[in-house]
């Protein structure tokens, strides 16, 4: 006789499924006189949160969203955005969120590939899509963002401005029940090679992304992200959601502020006024405000940061420590929703001296729970955990994209052999962290060996006067590659210095000699994507 | 044209299923070297943890054990049955905790009820087992728990000693990726009425009270179980999974000390010799503690203890705080899973006075993440959130039971109008503050009125020579019912102070006149269902 392994149910029970309503729910009971902050514009409860999170949906309702319709944002971190975070998925419609940095075709593009039908758009990026009008091919529907209330003269039709229509809209919406299952969010992940790609979440999965986060992050110890924290997102609440940050913060009951437009001086101000205690942000941001005039008489102890996007430079990491700054590293990409691992120390860790514990809080960290990864090479074969055996790192976790949106060869590339490809080559260690070497596609192959560019980043980076730097590999008739190293100074050194400094380390065996760069060249700056990371297609192209 | 609204999915990709299993990997990921106690008899890691849980199902296997089997357990709380809460989920086997404080006729009704394959058995409860013999109808294999490593000597064929047979399993055995809704534990309610009922939870649902539990209970302030917390359950893990807390414990990756059978000077010899700083107990547990001669000579001070099973009596919570136990209330059924509330005090209140402390945390609390409740009438209409309007507590949550085992009337009944009714009677405040007043069949229905038995009973308590205290109806021809109170004394006291104390009252419109009980009888001890609660159909039948 077979057993019936699932449980039984009865007609009248209800499951209930894991919706995005039940994290603002729950935020809003537990803290209802909780601060949200626009900047220095504004500034509400978490009560009046939900009610303008009913308020949205009623204005779009009254719009024609419907159930299953794709509503896009362009905006900067702002409350607004948090309120589309909530009312967009909760009415079963599909929140996009528009990468402001792309160009005006790659937006033209996500924008029709998305099939939006409704955009909401801060007045700052209204000529673009009055330039884009005549090509933009299923939104109909324009609604305007405006600090200043503005006005609605437009090429487009706009079918009126965000405050507005919210005062006109009733306190309460009737939010329907919906199947876990259905998606709450979309958008594009640009590579450094082809058009952008669409990846989707599930309310499910953003729930259990949400959960995950809060077991990860908060609790004792440093790093950890509680209720008695004040949060400010530095990472665009566009890429990836602010890397769901937001959605956690909203079920802790925290205080959130959203800084608008990244500007230095203006989130150093937030930083002190607001009493901000955790951030998350990438490289760049973090060292640009250590950098800012303002930032050297601004105590920034007792700050938590997590760092992503790339991987974080220990020495930036030791910069921040002398700050005082609780910096360490986090990882996931727009495909993991994100949250894949953190490099929290482990109480023996917090005892460690600056240099150890820099290297540690540099790492890509442990999986946060929940996530199952492995290191494989070619074959799908483990590797081993011995901190040095280097292989791909593959992922199931319950929120991964399942596959990019309205493209089957590439979904199922992703997702070869049932596990899903990062592109991301590291080595896990036998206490479990892990540390990505580098990209496939940037692993240098040269004399018949890998060799990480990232690697050799870090080492150059050791240099007093190296500010900034990315290695690449050029083609190379009798080794495949060779190493090129582009290099911002931010004091004196030249090119043998750096061959030099390399070479003690291939001499100590730290290094292939193969890794020795041929060439190094200083440039200005190093050519970024739309999200601040490092282009090496770009330089690739240009040294060829 | 209609949208799909749910999610494409990819051919090779996965979505994880939420399993027991990642609680383990978890836990062991991020505490390998952790420590989990069993009284004064054993200690090991995480580590050692998972291979132990691996050779659990390697050797149930070994006896005969297939996904779909059931495995009882009829232990105190132990390593093994910690091993028991994963192994036997993970191989796609249900777990049945057997309540061994039951009747030997009520435990062979639940054997044969769940249809147990399998059974695990203290030598303690042998005898039991061996009396039901020829009664027992679906169990064929019994395996022998027992601390001294002891011999199969028996009247039933024992299958093999429990160290024994973990010591000749290998070290992993290949768990099945199974689907999440796959049923994982199974265990039986004893309400006063009726034969015992079976509830029954699936991995999915005890991975979402896991994580809904991680939320609710770890953060910063009071209360809070942390990474550096030493956990000891006194809520035995035959009873609602101990309330599912060795799961958050394992998730968490804390110390984790079992104590074996309640005795009070075991439990504060483990509190005191493993530094225990959180447990989770019934109300007498904790009063026998504080009484128990040696607590006297034991700082108890900065040890979480959360109070559930039956309402905690504020006179309680006042002289648990006077010790330095930073005590509140949580709240559920064996229906639940069992978490619905905790009464964690917000900011403001940790700053308020012992009194007004005491009365909140002696609630039963604000809802954890994803429960959604409603206070109702008899036909379903929401009653107002005013702190003084009473009606039954209805409940919706990811992981509430989906019925009774094989007795649809029942479940039927239970989740009738697509919510789960607790049969609890109780009134929320516009803080969304909860606080049950009565059981509906314990609420007093006299001269039109509904008097709550616990408000009655709280008012008794404050006087300083009652130990304890029930207050239940009687039949009364005139009245409907009249209230009577049971009284264990602790020092002098008679029929007529109760009365005047409670007149005095009713004086004051804190009770109805009709609340003052006709007679006050004084007993020893209150009779107590097999898990501890009050007895009142017991005492009702008596007092007749």
């Amino acid at each position: 006789m077979s057993k019936d392994l699932t449980i039984d149910r009865t007609p009248e029970a209800v499951e209930s499924p894991l919706l995005i309503h039940g994290i603002l729910e729950s935020g809003v009971r537990s803290a209802p006189e909780q601060e949200i902050v626009y900047a220095d514009q504004r500034r509400y409860s978490y009560r009046e949160l939900e009610r303008r999170v009913h308020r949205l949906a009623g204005a779009l309702a009254a719009c024609g969203v419907k159930p299953g319709d794709t509503v896009a944002v362009m905006d900067w971190d702002s409350h607004r955005y948090l309120e589309a975070f909530f009312a967009i998925p909760m009415m079963g419609a599909v929140l996009h969120t528009v990468n402001v940095r792309l160009s005006p075709e790659q937006i033209l593009y996500t924008l029709n590939h998305a099939e939006d039908d409704v955009i909401l758009v801060n007045r700052e990026f209204l000529p673009v899509l009055e330039e884009l009008k005549d090509r933009i091919e299923t939104a109909k529907t324009f609604i305007l963002l405006d600090d200043e209330g503005g006005n609605l003269d437009s090429k487009l039709d706009l079918a009126g401005e965000y405050e507005a229509l919210l005062q006109k809209a009733p306190d309460q919406y009737d939010f329907p029940l919906l199947d876990e299952n259905t998606r709450a969010t979309t958008f594009y992940t640009t590579g450094t090679t082809g058009l952008p790609k669409g990846v989707y979440f599930s309310h499910r999965q953003l729930v259990l992304h949400t959960f995950a986060g809060r077991a990860a992050l908060s609790g004792s110890g440093h790093g950890r992200f509680n209720q008695d924290d004040v949060y400010m997102p530095i990472t665009p609440m566009f890429h990836v959601h602010a890397w769901g940050v937001p959605y956690v913060a909203t079920l802790l009951g925290v205080k959130q502020v959203y800084p608008g437009r990244y500007v230095p001086e203006t989130l150093l101000k937030l930083l002190l006024t607001e009493k901000v205690t955790f951030s998350h942000c990438v490289p760049t941001i973090i060292q640009m405000l250590l950098q800012a005039e303002a930032a050297k008489s601004i105590d920034l102890s007792g700050w938590k940061v997590i760092i992503g996007g790339s991987a974080l430079p220990k020495p930036l990491a030791k910069a921040a420590l002398a700050r005082g700054i609780d910096i360490y590293a986090g990882y996931g990409m727009s495909e993991t929703c994100p949250l894949i691992s953190v490099a929290l120390l482990t109480p023996e860790l917090e005892k460690a001296d600056a240099e150890t514990q820099a290297d540690y809080r540099s790492r890509t960290g442990r999986p946060v729970p929940m996530v199952q990864w492995r290191i494989v090479d070619t074959d799908m074969n483990d590797v081993p955990h011995d901190g040095k055996s280097q292989g791909e790192l593959v992922l199931r976790a319950p929120w991964l994209t399942q596959g990019y949106l309205k493209d089957e060869d590439n979904s199922r590339e992703l997702w070869r052999g049932g596990w899903m490809h990062t592109g991301d080559i590291g080595v896990i260690d036998g206490d479990g962290w892990l540390k990505i070497t580098d990209r496939i596609k940037d692993v240098i192959k040269t004399g018949g060996e890998w060799v990480s560019s990232l690697d050799l980043e870090g080492l150059i980076l050791q240099h007093d006067a190296v500010a900034e730097c990315a290695v690449v590999g050029v083609p190379d008739e009798k080794w495949g590659e060779r190493p090129v190293a582009l290099v911002v100074k931010s004091g004196e050194v030249d090119e043998d210095a750096i061959k030099t400094l390399l070479s003690g380390y291939a001499d100590d065996g730290v290094i292939s000699r193969y890794g020795v760069p041929d060439r190094v060249v200083f440039v200005d700056e190093l050519p970024r994507t739309s999200v601040g990371k490092l282009d090496k297609k770009k330089m690739r192209a240009e040294l060829v």
